[in-house]
């Protein structure tokens, strides 16, 4: 693989599997292009989110917006610039604020082959 | 390991290894946590960079300023919100613009054990 630079621009967002809130994701690479770590956008729909169990390490960075995390009855929140670290086997919920939110995030191993 | 968040204001900034321009890391999660990927945050000084062959595939999300990404004589000026993937083994220059940078970075998997 070669170096490669992406803005949102190059997003294809599309609804996040198995729930059916306004949380979209946007694998910019994943399991198709080699490396070994998936790398995309998410994009959260104003006061949408959701629960999960990790399937595998996943590190999202907000860039708009901000997030509610809550894991062990603890909630922070996140705003632009902060990093969340959800380690597999983990769960977590994730819910936007009122203005919704943009991630970037990146996941190893791939998260689509991990569900 | 549980989930977690992080702020910039949670990094305590290092001069990156082996070079001596005003480029420094800061690790939230590394080899003495447990999960598979390094975390952190990086900060460059106005103009400032390095050239390195990649030891490690390394996400790099700019949130502040704007650098210069160049690889196989390709350059690419990348703003808040971008992304750079860096694959293991590839060569690239990263200098950051007038008003430095500050990044978060994902490595798979450790840098520092891998240099």
């Amino acid at each position: 693989m070669k170096v490669r630079t992406y803005t949102i621009q190059d997003a294809s967002f599309e609804r996040s599997p198995d729930q059916d809130s306004d949380v979209f994701t946007a694998n910019l690479v994943d399991e198709r292009h080699g490396a070994p770590v998936t790398i995309g956008y998410g994009r959260y729909g104003p006061n949408q989110g959701l629960t999960e169990t990790m399937a595998v390490d996943d590190v999202m960075i907000v860039l708009e917006g901000s997030i509610l995390i809550t894991s062990d009855d603890r909630t922070n929140s996140v705003g632009p610039g902060g990093i969340v670290h959800m380690p597999k086997g983990e769960s977590v919920t994730i819910k936007a604020m009122d203005e919704g939110a943009v991630t970037a995030y990146v996941t190893y191993p791939h998260w689509r082959e991990a569900r």
